[in-house]
This record gives structure tokens, sequence and C-alpha cells, in this order.
């Protein structure tokens, strides 16, 4: 299923216009996304065979997503960990919630080797899931960024990219000049929220899903995306 | 599957505790919660059959519940169509979905005959979820719902009931002295939330369900009641 794809500033538009003029709240919006991301992830990767999960939470609202999976995925039957890169006190509640889920929060300002830190993590957990920069994200990749993504791809593990790849420029995705090539994050499973960002067309791994089943046609319309049909109950289809 | 009983005190002390200590906002519990109830009702009554849907909206959580039902449903493939009786403006937010979604939404303030007005919407669907009331309301109803709740048991018409069904004593059901015999809802459907509370071993209809998939473990303990191991990605188990 190929689906018409929605720039970063019609995306960060969207964003905003659901969180006014359709009256949707970011901890209801992130709560769904989420949940989608965490699903997809069991589609792919299921608990059985898959126990550990580590999640790379970014300080943005991709890491927030990914703070929401980690809760999911534990009521799944998953054993997830966080590493979390904080930047502000906007998803305090999200920590607390792994706190009562005793979900394992790594927080980069207790780390003294944050590179170092999330390798050791990354080769004891089963599958990762990348929620560190979103369609919002610039290249070239910042230092520890750029370490940590080294790393994760020397590691082999499986990795699931939430909405956009971390270090991808949202147009030209790998391609971009401004990334040197052994910076460039291949994974297994990409989640695109509400619609495929342009560089999707750059994926080459074999789970494109699409999540955030809380988009009304009349905003698709004006965005000029499509919202395909999701099988049953998902908040995932596989595209 | 028969589980422990959630008593209304412990069931309102969650509630504020989920929203405190566990660090849960309202919009977060209520989008589960809500999800499970349009789950809920897809499972029983498929939108192919049972295409358009009203959900009566009582003034109080409950019926918030039914406001995100109601919008999850649109998304499901249901015409849904929601009454709705305001308190305050807690949800204008919600009401403001359901008009990006084009989903009907009549409001008691804008009535001249309650009564009549949904009698009317009742025959012309399909199935009627009541989130009218749930476990913190006590017997007997007062006008208008008393009526609202005869109309409805007059209808014949299959009731999804949200936690409680509306008019019951949370302890002692439809046995409770103070509810007159032809009041006595009985729905086909009951989905209680985080536990069912005393009054559902009352409840004599095909399907019970369980929903909002967001109790830790930890949580469940501390209040003595069992979270039952839910299918694959559902948001809620049939007890």
């Amino acid at each position: 299923m190929s689906l018409r794809v929605l720039g970063a500033k019609a995306a960060a538009s969207l964003d905003k216009e659901l969180m006014s003029t359709q009256g949707f709240s970011l901890d209801q919006l992130m709560e769904l996304a989420g949940l989608s991301v965490a699903q997809a992830v069991y589609k792919t990767y299921p608990p059985k065979s898959y126990k550990k999960v580590l999640i790379l939470s970014g300080p943005g609202n991709n890491g927030g997503d990914g703070l929401v999976a980690a809760r999911h995925l534990k009521l799944m039957g998953y054993h997830p960990s966080v590493f979390y890169f904080i930047k502000s006190a906007k998803f305090e509640k999200l920590e607390i919630q792994l706190h009562s889920f005793g979900i394992p929060l790594y927080l980069s300002t207790d780390s003294q080797d944050v590179v170092g830190d999330i390798k050791r993590l990354v080769m004891s957990h089963d599958s990762i899931i990348d929620a560190l920069f979103g369609f919002s994200f610039r290249p070239p990749l910042r230092d520890p960024y750029n370490q940590v993504i080294k790393g994760l791809i020397a590691s082999g593990k499986p990795v699931i990219s939430v909405d956009m790849p971390t270090g991808w420029d949202v147009d030209e995705g790998p391609r971009a000049a401004a990334i040197p090539q052994d910076e460039v994050l291949e994974p297994s499973v990409l989640v695109s929220l509400t619609a495929p960002k342009p560089a999707s067309v750059y994926f080459k791994g074999k789970y494109h899903y699409l999540g955030g089943r809380f988009i009304s046609e009349a905003i698709a319309q004006k965005y000029n995306f499509d919202v395909p049909q999701y099988p049953d109950l998902d908040q995932v289809v596989r595209l």
C-alpha cells in the first residue's frame, strides 16, 4: 500500500491543529501514538521470542511516544527498559507511570557515560525502539547521539523506528549530504504516525506500519493525505 | 472467569490514586476506557449489522467515557450519534472532537423534550450505549433519567452499559429497595472498568467484558483485585 506523504511543515501544522481546533490534548494523542508503536512491536517481534525491549527516548515528543509505548509493552507481557534523554519536566507524569509499572528508567542526567551505558543496554536486550528524534530533526546528529546511533548500527539488533529513523532528513532520508555514511541507521520496522513522511520512501526494512488512529476524514482531506482502512480493532495498519 | 470485585469507595479511591501518585491524567484514562467500550461494542455488535449506535452520555466521568467511545466507533466504521447530558465544561474538548468527526451531538440543554427526543433516537439506532451513571450513583433515578430508562427498556434494543447499568445500586444492583421494578435496566453487555463492581454479580446478560488496560500489578495488589490476561492487543477481556 503506497500512501501520500506529509512533509515536515505540514506535519507540524497538523499537530498544532489537532491540539487546537480539533480539541485533542497532547496526552490523548501521545497515548494513542504510543499504543500504536507498542502494537507494531508486538506484531513484528512478539514477547515470546523478544521479551526484552529497550526504548531509547529522545528529549522531544518522539521520546514521549516511546515512554507511553514502554508502559503498553509491559502490559502486553514484555520486559521493557527505557533510556531517556531528558529535556524538560513536560513528561514527568509519564516517568511516574513507568515507576509505578516497575519499568527500569535510565536518565541521561544520571549517566557518566551515555554512549557506553546505552551500548551495554542494547547488548542485553532483544529489540530496540528508536524514539530519539522525529520529523523536525535536521542532520547531522550531534554528540553523543551520533555515537549512540553508531553503536546501535554495530549491534545488529532489530530496530523499530518511531515516525522517522533517527538521523535521517525528513525529505532526503539517509541520502542527505550532511549525514556521514557510517551514521545511517536502517531499522527493520518503521512506524509512521498519522501519515508517512517523505523520507519513508527510502525505508528498506520489511515492516512499515502506519499508526495514530485518531485522524478524521475531514482533517485528512484538508492536509491532503490518506487514512487507510485499519484492520478491525488494530491501532496500526501495515503499509 | 470470576474476578474479585471493587466497591464504590475503593473504586473512587483508586481513581484518585491513578491520577495522583500513579501519574495518569484524566485524558489518558478516559481515552483508554472509552477505547475499551468501543472494542466491546465491536466484538458484540459488529458494524456490518449494527451500524447505528446511540451513545447516552451522562453528566459525569461515565458520560466522558461515552464521548470517547463515540469517536473510536466512528473510526471503526460505525455511524454513532450522541445524546449528552451536560453538567460542566469539563469535557468541552471531547465535544469539539465529536464535531470534527462529524458525529451528531444532541445536547440536553438544546432539547425541549428530552424523554421524547431520546425515545425517537433510540428507535432509529441499532444499539445503545448506556454511559449515563456509574458506580457513584445511588438509586432511585430522578426525572428525566427514570423516564429515559423506562423508554430504553421498552424499546427492546440491545444495550451496552458502561461500568454499571444506569439506575442500579453499586452493591445491591437491581435488588435495592429504592429501585422501582419497572426501572430495572437489563443490558445485554456490561463493560466493567478496571475491576467489576459488586453489583456485577446480578448482571444476567451474555457479554461481560473487563476494560481499562492500564492497571499495574502493584496497584491491583494494593487494592486487592485481579488483572486478568488480556488477549493479545485487545483493550477488553471477556469474563
